[in-house]
């Protein structure tokens, strides 16, 4: 027993009770799937309070032993080498639970100035992080073309979209909103590539049927950057004085998809992903729902140019240089894609046809201007009514998509709760 | 046989023979359905060639007796009284017809004042035109709004978007365009109402189950021309600041439908109607597929402004000062709404489904490039793979529609065939 | 004072106190639209209570003079010559009404055997009746075929599926539901035409792009009703043996659609019409809404056999001899076509897409359960989660169908509420 | 040199030529992306013919040394070890391959009884496989219910329809189509749960607003094996006397999708997957086609019983015991699930909306009966045109399916070509 006393004293004097306040990554591993969730702890003595994801625990922290409870579950656990780990009881069973602190986000953001050398065909979490990076850092990096080839014209990945990542981005929880600003979205090479043929499903079927199209058709395009266009190296005759004007967007830009998916990096969904959207283009704002710890942020295929819904299924396909900054949001998450610039809010509905597409736009738009405007439904329908605009931004994979976009002209004349 | 040569001698001398040369409207009957296609001859001689719709004939006129005939049908009649009439062989029947010249266009064109005292609910070809004009005038009118109410506050009309016409323009024969140039839209009082709840249609249905409507809600607004704004008469709190930017613009424009179709002016389809497209505002030029002689135009459903779709089903419904200006391209008929503005042309499509209006839209716009800028299937491709904007147009209705729209400046690029 | 008694005695011995009592059709006519509802009246003594539509009225008949009124409305006026007429107050408005008596039920049903003359190639009320027959009769009639040929091979109509009819059904009032029972489908001649291309709204765009069609192709086929099968006249090798079982239905069944539309007989909506069903066969009962006062039945359209969505555009097209006995239900009427055989409890549904569509159906279905079942929409969800089987009706015109189908055998299982 | 000459002397001696007809894995490394196909080849002395794929393939084997051209194509390599490798010229990139043996299909078929103790929640080849079986093996097995719970009610694993396997196919390669015959699919335990509400998506949505489902309902059901019907546990009044025959089906049955995918296994598509189709049941047979070698066999997520489209989102959710046979067939694979039982050809169609997931069906169909009955297209749409069935498969997941089917008493009058 003295033996005991010592080493509680022990224990007591060379180790002070650690401080739980703070953020942690909360994880419950069953049957082999991990649901990871923010917890956030205030102690005060021996007394935890906070809570887990959204709802909140109390407890106690003893000589090293955790104890907390919300509603329906109970933990306990130890902590030690900085790590919490233990076992939770909910609906009757137990489950083995860890949590590690959730770093501070630092005082000064970097830049981070990244050279990739491998490359994506997968919006997916099972690969492992290329960079690790904290909100409100700054990456310049680069993307191939969606072919897999380089500024200087090598290929360097099979084709389909290779993507420059995944960046975990430190901090970034499940439930919370990842902010990636576009800072700078150019072209780095002179040349593109092009789909020569409208897509079969945007055309009537008896139209299409009867469509010559020109084969074999020279789709390579010379960027002219410091005149600001595009224009075909061997046009045919009536497009011998065609011009199409630069404007450098990025075709992808997603997280890693809910647990393990893996999406081909062709694909788009909820997490954002080939959304071919001509609207992010350098100086968008563009936000994804965060699916796992740190987001796992993917970006490629960038697009000299393109129309709306990129009608010929590959745009003027070439090589970026590429620089955003991001930052994590805590609330809410919107579970799908959305944007800014400098004229509108932009809600992006992605979903199997165009009509489900365009009831998850305006959705995501009223549920917008719900939460971070305080409108009713009323409201919402108001100023929808009145205001909104859509875009049909993609045709292409087996998801469509719809932006639903609100001018900021018309959101200034709301009264914004505070 | 002298009594002949005299009578032939008299007809020759009272009746010259008349010069036939010019367009007919060419009417046969088929077991009650009368089809109209213009016919275009001339004479020399006593021979006639020209053509019926596309096709070409060639015959005879001696005497008053005409015979013609094209590849599949061959006809005889005889000219009196300014008409000809006669027999139709084809496909092994004899059908009847008849042949009434159509009007020259005037040199000087008109421009009428109507006065309108009846409005009609249906897009139809079986009520009577309120006034006649040619290919040229121009009508100054009115709508009631949506509801029959006119500028005074005066019921005139049940609801549901009751029209404003017929107009027969003279001229004007199936398969030919009638073009629309809407001078002048402008709202003529001080009040709009609107809907305040957004379509189930435009929302996931998840999140449309879940909303809280106001109700009942005061949606009458104040329509301030002079300051170019429209506010709500009793606006909510967050709403105390918001107003919408008058943009008048015309819901309803439209022919009458193929044969003796009655559609309801709520809804649209190939000849336009109620396709509730926010760019159809004053400047905007509109193009219609002529189904019928005379077209038989159709004008109403004010809008003060409006967003995309009509998302609340009733935009800002009010009265409105319509001046037009009409004109009869002979060819060609794309079969569906077009329109054209300083900035763009314009493929509206109509469907089922907002996929379906896309295809009938992209095609739409293709055809136009092939057929009037010569351009091969690979060359539109091209063009409209980066070039191409889409609106949404409308979400009211058994048919939905969207918009394909070039710019004038992708335009401006083509080398367009003479 | 004199004179007044004696004129009321007058009137009271004369024109004893007429009985009210019994079903009216109760017609308003406000701006040149007529809305025409059943009013049932029960008269005691001088006091009258009943319904107009749902809404309860009471009221006063005295001296020829009524006088009554609902919630919202109050109308007064005379009884003359077996008439009501008046003036009817609404929303600060007054307007005329009329209201004559809807003939009893006969007691004895009879069977009329009609011989067509003419066709029609809209479904509309704006044709007069060709027969009025009461609920419970039956009629013996026949149809020409899709392309408007009949039975002997003369052509009788322009194509595009001319019907027979409309039959004014005595009693049949807005809202109320006509029952159709198909006593007798069965071809009248030897021989049929059918399509020979998939239609493109039923292929992949890009197999139907390389397809190639054999052209010309004989279409014609032969009908050998004894045998029960139907064979190509000049089949192609590989279908030499190819024969399709013989079962007549009929491709178009519909009332006059809402109002004064002229809907085409080649579409379909909530009406009926064109709906291309298989199983609206000999043995079916079909329920269709009224819209119009005497429902106005339109039947044609036969076909000697079809696979599902009439995938060929015209199916088996000839001519039928058609017996049928029709009923009038006061309620419910669910705003879209149903129909009941030996097995199934069938709701159609009528969409833009075959989304919609289905969603149509399985809520149709669903109310069904709910009004006549007494099923709450949890029991609804658990019989048709484990009963309901689909069919895709039809994929041509502007809407396509389906049809959810409950197994009688489930509904046998039902504790159906008295 | 002597020594030189004295090796190979040795081992041309000692290792006579070996002879490598037969089917080879031939795998191409590309930028980290492995394609394999089946290389098929026939040594006679030392010159080889055959074809990689489709692509037919000519070259030698000499003293160890492989040499082989196609078309675009050619590589070197040496045999050794049972294993060719070497190098691969094409497009002027030179890249690594490998051929291992394809193992010759076993005279005599096993019978493995698996006992699963991992269950996969993505489709997807990034898992090993459980088993290693050849074609015309059998699998008896058995699958936890959607929940992850097992017969004996233990939870097994996460839920989200947990599967069983993956089993890899000896000899199965990406083109091939992967015949699994289900010989017994059964319950194995008395109870399963159910959903109690109908999905939004089926249901108009006005309709689906206004529901008032009843919560909680208890959703568990009662499976009686021995009377062949299911029945709720704790029926509503009005349910009391529901029973749900007993009809055990497959929910999910797949492979792994193209390349490196992994996809929910509550999602579906051209993989097959959560297909949630009523009629793979006991006695079907199922065609797959193979993305990877080995083609990586999943099934799982049970259903005692399930009406059209799985309406409830979860069916009648139940452990089952499994046994299936498996086969491959070369060619040819039509890149989407069918499915064969007594009565039917079955076709099944996978897209974003019922639109097109018709459209993938009706296509497929036409495929099959193109190359398997060699009909032209005009042949096909006679026969379908006229004997075409389809079944609405499935409405939930991020895709929809409907099946088209072909009566067996359709196709046997066809005149198949040898």
């Amino acid at each position: 027993m003295i033996k005991t006393l010592l080493v509680v004293l022990a224990v007591a004097f060379a180790q002070p009770q650690a401080d739980l306040s703070g953020p942690w990554a909360f994880a419950v591993v069953d049957l082999g799937v991990t649901n990871t969730s923010r917890m956030v702890l205030t102690q005060s003595g021996e007394t935890l309070s906070g809570r887990i994801g959204n709802q909140p625990v109390e407890g106690t922290f003893r000589g090293g032993a955790i104890s907390i409870k919300s509603a329906d579950r109970s933990a306990t656990g130890t902590f030690a080498a900085g790590q919490l780990t233990g076992e939770l009881s909910q609906g009757g069973r137990t489950l083995k639970w860890t949590a590690t602190r959730i770093p501070p986000r630092p005082v000064q953001p970097r830049t981070h100035t990244f050279e990739p050398t491998t490359f994506e065909l997968y919006f997916t979490s099972r690969v492992a992080p290329v960079l690790r990076i904290a909100a409100g850092d700054t990456v310049r990096t680069w993307s191939v073309d969606a072919g897999g080839v380089d500024a200087k014209g090598e290929r360097r990945s099979g084709p389909g979209n290779p993507q420059t990542g995944p960046f975990f981005i430190e901090g970034a929880m499940p439930g919370d909103t990842l902010v990636v600003r576009l800072n700078r979205i150019r072209t780095n090479r002179n040349w593109a590539r092009s789909g020569s043929e409208v897509m079969a499903n945007a055309l009537d079927p008896y139209h299409h049927a009867n469509l010559k199209w020109t084969e074999p058709f020279n789709s390579r395009w010379t960027i002219d950057a410091a005149a600001g266009i595009v224009r075909l190296e061997q046009p045919p005759d009536n497009l011998k004085d065609f011009t199409v004007p630069l404007r450098p967007m990025l075709g992808c830009i997603g997280v890693a998809p809910g647990q393990q998916l893996a999406v081909r990096t062709t694909d788009s969904w909820r997490f954002g992903g080939n959304m071919d959207y001509n609207q992010l283009v350098e100086g968008t704002t563009v936000y994804l729902p965060v699916n796992h710890p740190g987001a796992l942020l993917f970006v490629g295929d960038g697009h000299a140019a393109q129309g709306d819904g990129e009608l010929t299924g590959d745009a003027l396909e070439t090589s970026m240089d590429i620089e955003f900054t991001v930052d994590v949001l805590e609330q809410p998450n919107y579970g799908q894609p959305r944007a800014e610039n400098d004229d509108y809010l932009i809600s992006i509905g992605v979903g199997g046809s165009l009509d489900q597409a365009l009831q998850m736009a305006t959705s995501g738009m009223m549920r917008w201007l719900e939460r971070d405007y305080k409108l009713s439904a009323t409201e919402s329908a108001i100023v929808l009514g009145f205001a909104i605009k859509y875009d049909v931004v993609d045709l292409v994979g087996t998801q469509v998509s719809i932006a639903a976009k609100l001018p900021k002209t018309a959101l200034s004349k709301l009264r914004k709760a505070s």
